[in-house]
This record gives C-alpha cells, structure tokens and sequence, in this order.
C-alpha cells in the first residue's frame, strides 16, 4: 500500500521537527548533509536522531537505535527522514539497508538525494515492500542542505551573505555614520555566524572605511576558536605599512583577492612578506572573477562555507552572478528617511520593476529587536 | 495564594491562544476592544469564548457559557483572559460578579483595563480570594487593543500605514515604475485591510501619479460592502472637471484636506458641487495639521479606523507626528540597486544613526513570496 496512514499537516510537522534534530548536528557533519529523522507511533514522536558529525552514524540508524533503547519496535512505526536513506556503502553501510531490517513498513522522506552515487535508497525500499511518501515539507528539507547542495554541483563553498539595514534600505546616514543600524542580538548573531564558516569575504571600500577585524568573538567561545580567514576583494592593494587591523594581526589569515596586474606588482610581494597571500583573479565583466577566487578558496585552504559582509557593490556582484546561496539581511525597525543616505546596493539602474534581481523568501525570525530575513535564490 | 500552578511557558502558551481568539471578533467590536478568554483544567483548554460583537456578551460570559455548554465546572480551572475583566455596569453587568460567582480561582489577565471607567475587576477578584496573575504575554494582549488604547486615550482614529518595498527600500524604478513592487498575496490583503477600515488617506502626488480608486475590493466581498472614504492630503487641489477616479465615481466618499486659503477658493466650491467634501486644516511645522484632519475624521464622519497608504512624504509626516498607531510594511524579495530608484521615505537629513526615526518590531510573517512586518511606535 501506498496509502499515507498520516494527515498531511501531521506529516508536514513531523517532518518540520526532523529538520530540527538535523540542525543539532550542523556545525559538524560537513561535508555530509545535515539530516534528522524520527520515528512515530500513534501519532506520537516515540524515537528520534540526526547526524551528529561527519564521518558518524547517519540519521536513520542513530533514529533506530534511540528506539532500541527506548523499547520502541520499528515495525510498529511510521518514519520520518529530512533526506532520502542511503543506498550505498560509503563511511557506513546503507541506511535503506538498515531500515527495511528494522522493519519499518512506512517512510515519509523530504526530498530526494541530489547525491548519484547515494541515491536510490526511495526505490530500494519501494521494491521491497515499504510504503514511501516522497516530498514531504520538501522546501525545508531542501533549504536544510542547501550547502551540501552546492558542494556537490559545484567546485566552490557554500555562499552567505550577510546585511544589515534600516526598514528604509539604508546602511548609514548620509555622512556614513553608521553605529548602530541593528541592535546587539543581531551583531552577536554575526559573530555566531563567523565561528561557523571558513572564510569572511569584504569588499576594499569596506576594508579601507571600517578597518575591520573579521574574526569571530561569539559569547561562550572554546578557548581555541578556529578563526575564518578574511578575504578582501580590490584592484588596489594596500601599502604593508599602512595601519590595518588584518596586516598588523592577522596577516597569514588574510587573503587579497586583486587583478593579476596587481598580484605580480612590488606591493603583493611586500604583503606576502608580511604572510599575507595576494591571489590575480581573472577579470569578468567589469570586476575580477568572484567565482574563480571562491573555487580557489575551497581547492587551496578547504574552505567549504564563506560569509560575505558587504560592502553593497561586492555584495551586488556576489548576487547577480547567482554565487549567494543564502543571504541573510537584518532589517532594523528604524527609519531615516533621506534620499542621501548610503543604500544598501548601488550600481544598478533597472527601468521597469521586472528587472529587479528576484529572490526567493526562505525564513523569517525576530533576532532582537531586528528582523531577519532569509533569502535563497528563487529557483533554488 | 498567587503562585501560579501553571508553568511561564505554559502560560503564555494558552494565552497566545486567547489573543487568536479575540482576534476573531475583531471587526464587530468597536468601539469596544478585542478580547478572548479561556478555561484550562488539568492543562487542557476546556471552554473558550470571545466578545463577538459591540453591545454582545463578554468574552469571560461567552467562555463560561461554553464551559456550561461542555459540562465543565469553571470551580476546577484556571481562566485565562487577554484584558481584565470589567468592574462596572456597561452595556453587561460586570464581568468580575460572573467570574468569582462561577467559581473560579485562579485568573491569569494579559494586561489591565486601561479604561478608567471599566478597570479594577482584577483587584476586586483578588480582594475576594481569586489568585490572580496579571500580565502573561502582556506585550501581544496590549497590541491587541491598541485600537482601543487610541480611542481612549486620543480623539481620533487608530491610524495603520500601510507600504510596500524592494528588501533594499525602495517603491517604483528610477523611471517611477512599480507595477509591481509586492506579490499577488500582498496586494488582496491590501483589499482585506481597506474593507476593514473607514478611511483611506493618501496625499496629493498618489492622488495624481496614480489616479487610484482607494476602494476595497475583497474577495468574496459581501455585495453590500461599505467603501471606506477616500481622503486626499494636497495644498494643491484638483480642478473639478480633471479626469480622476475619485471625482468620477466616489465624489461623495472623498474629502481633500488642503489649506484653509485653498479651501475657501472657488476651486473648493467646484469641487464641493461635485459632492467632495473639502476641509481647510491649520499648518503645522511645515505642513497640514494632520492631528486635526483626524480628529475631525471621527468627530464628523465616525470614523475609528484609517489607512495611510502614502505616499512616503505623507507617512513620514505621520509617523514623525507619532500619528501611526500600525505600520504594516511588505517586503518584497526584490532589489533594485538603484540609488536613482525612488524610495520608501524622503524628506529628513539625519547625520547619525541615533537621530533615525525608532519604531518597535510586533509582528513578523509570511504573505504570499513577501514578508509582512508589523511595527508599532517604539514606546506603545
């Protein structure tokens, strides 16, 4: 039978609470998929799991022994799993495998496995006799691995940029003041947010305006906090002498992003003296090649997840070439009402409003007094 | 005793349910507030009930009557109600009498009556051995009256701003296009909102760029659904015989406000043959006086509710006078990243951040592929 013995909005909030349980795991499993799944039994959650870290149990079999150890039969359940099982021996022999073992006669499934050499484990259990209900809160099992998304169809990281602005749009005043636009839980969150990816990418404006730190001092840090590397993007380098927090701190953590003119010049050999690295990009359009330099990132220093800060141009090019997968944008209930003040993008100059970038709605949460908005790519 | 024998959570839980269910009454009560009451036994909700209409039962009587209805013995439950119960004789006997004569013992209020006259059922409970736990999730039970907080408190209507933006602030192109900044879902509950209001105001440059009818058109509309007035905020009025909407078709329904020259001129009295109503206000600062437009808005045609739908000169005018009770804005998933395309507000020149006009976040959520922010003034 094929038959769903569960309502839809039933099934939809089991499977809304298994994305819950993988997001317990997120911060470890790279570059495998976060994933959670539950058992059910009479409509309630008797067994629950997700994949802890990479290289672990997968969710399925860490589910399945959470009932073990609560007594609860498999068979007697309905499971919930955020990804499709398995069907391959990787780190771990196949979940599909595993589940059918243990019984289970039902399985609801978020989305299928973009993995080829994964995939397969919907079918297998399908053919053995199992009641498979595929697409189940997809959009939100989706969105979970969004990054394992990317590193699997692409040679790049997974992409985050990260904004803050009034409700009006505007990123300072007019003079360019601009402490603060959002409030204290939102720059905290951003400093969560860095102790979670491997490099924070700025633009040179930004770089020479604010003389940024780019590290992460998230509240409750372990003592030995892994840094991201700071990546700054700009035609023109700055002298080794000059007075920046990343030459005089944190040199061999920093990366410039320049023309292949500048990287071969005199002032990129002082920077690598410094312990600097200064990477030519090749040029794209009217800027440097950003997707080179990130596929670069992830080739030469492993970097699986990069944070983009702004400023608006960099972040503008980021977006129109479709290399932000999540953009996280910070929207301070404030409002300055001035013409003059700083936008948040510039540089573009559409006619009608179908020549908007559209994006894509994903989350919204208060952070705070602020309110953070989630956007995806609108195909994504 | 007033220990509460329902945990914090728990409590505001079962309030954040009460609050669903005053909302339910919303738009027969005024000018009465909106309030929404249950009974909790055993942790379960039991009976539940809402004030349904003005000059109808409370909603503590409507809950103890489904209590009565179900079998349930209040004696045995917690109540839960978002506003206090009344203490006098109104248009009902005095909700507190009913409450203390069913039997209840414990009461959990969402926040004090601010209405003078009413007030007090919480202390008279309390005086005759009711335990009784004042302001659980007191922040949502007080913007649930907010109407009624304004019409207490002010001689005129409560005031919703109601806009529409590109995540990076802005309202049409460079060129003034902006069909269309939100989606599909946005705009029918722009409809929704007009249908619930008795006036819409907009100001002279929307009124000429635009042309608009400023009627409500919901969907599955009664078929006699009463229009909201239309209000046109211009120094400059039209000539009667210029090829508007409004003129056209709802001379009746519309009222300019303008100056007090302009409304004593000939053209006003064109317009008045029409049918329009043109009132001269006082200046103010550099502008109407907006407070006495409002006022004489309820004085004169009864009204209780309006909607501000700009454009961003007129609401910045309004939200600077702290005339805006409800700032409803739709975010759309857009950028434009244009700093020619035209934005949400204009007109002020702050140089810091802290002279930015502060609003405080109420409500955030989906409409449709937009976000739907709800702010209020930052001290209400």
């Amino acid at each position: 039978m094929n038959v769903s013995t569960i309502s839809p909005d039933r099934a939809t909030a089991f499977m809304l609470h298994a994305v819950e349980l993988a997001k317990r795991g997120r911060r470890h499993t790279a570059p495998n998929p976060s994933v959670g799944a539950l058992l059910v039994c009479d409509g309630e959650i008797v067994a629950e799991g997700w994949h802890q870290r990479f290289g672990g149990p997968h969710a399925e079999i860490e589910c399945l022994a959470n009932a073990k150890a609560r007594g609860v039969d498999p068979a007697q359940c309905a499971m919930f799993v955020t990804l499709e099982p398995c069907n391959h021996h990787g780190k771990t022999p196949p979940c599909s495998r595993a589940v059918l073992a243990a019984g289970v006669r039902e399985l609801y499934v978020g989305t299928l496995d973009p993995n080829p050499v994964a995939k397969g484990g919907a079918q297998f259990l399908r053919e053995n006799g199992v009641a498979v209900h595929v697409g189940v809160a997809e959009s939100a099992c989706r969105d979970l691995i969004a990054d394992f998304r990317v590193w699997k169809a692409t040679e790049r990281p997974y992409v985050i940029l990260k904004m803050a602005a009034t409700l009006d749009g505007k990123i300072a005043t007019r003079t360019g003041h601009s402490q603060w636009v959002s409030g204290e839980a939102s720059r905290r969150s951003v400093h969560e947010l860095r102790s979670r990816v491997d490099a924070v990418i700025v633009g040179g404006g930004t770089f020479r305006a604010d003389n940024p730190g780019l590290d992460a001092r998230p509240q409750n840090a372990p003592d030995a906090l892994r840094q991201p590397l700071a990546v700054v993007v700009t035609a023109t380098l700055p002298a080794a002498d000059a007075d920046f927090q990343l030459l005089a701190r944190r040199a061999s953590e920093t990366i410039f992003w320049t023309t292949q003119d500048a990287a071969d010049g005199l002032q990129a050999d002082a920077l690598r003296t410094l312990g600097c690295r200064v990477w030519g990009l090749p040029s794209s359009g009217d800027g440097l090649d950003l997707a080179k330099g990130l596929e670069k990132l992830r080739s030469d220093c492993g970097c699986l997840r990069a944070l983009c800060e702004g400023g608006g141009g960099l972040a503008l090019s980021f977006l129109a070439s479709g290399l932000i997968d999540e953009f996280r944008l910070f929207v301070a209930p404030k409002i300055l009402g001035d013409e003059m003040a700083r936008n948040l993008f510039t540089g573009r100059s559409p006619l009608t409003m179908d020549e908007a970038i559209a994006l894509r709605t994903a989350e919204t949460r208060q952070c705070g007094e602020d309110t953070l908005i989630i956007y995806r790519r609108e195909a994504d």
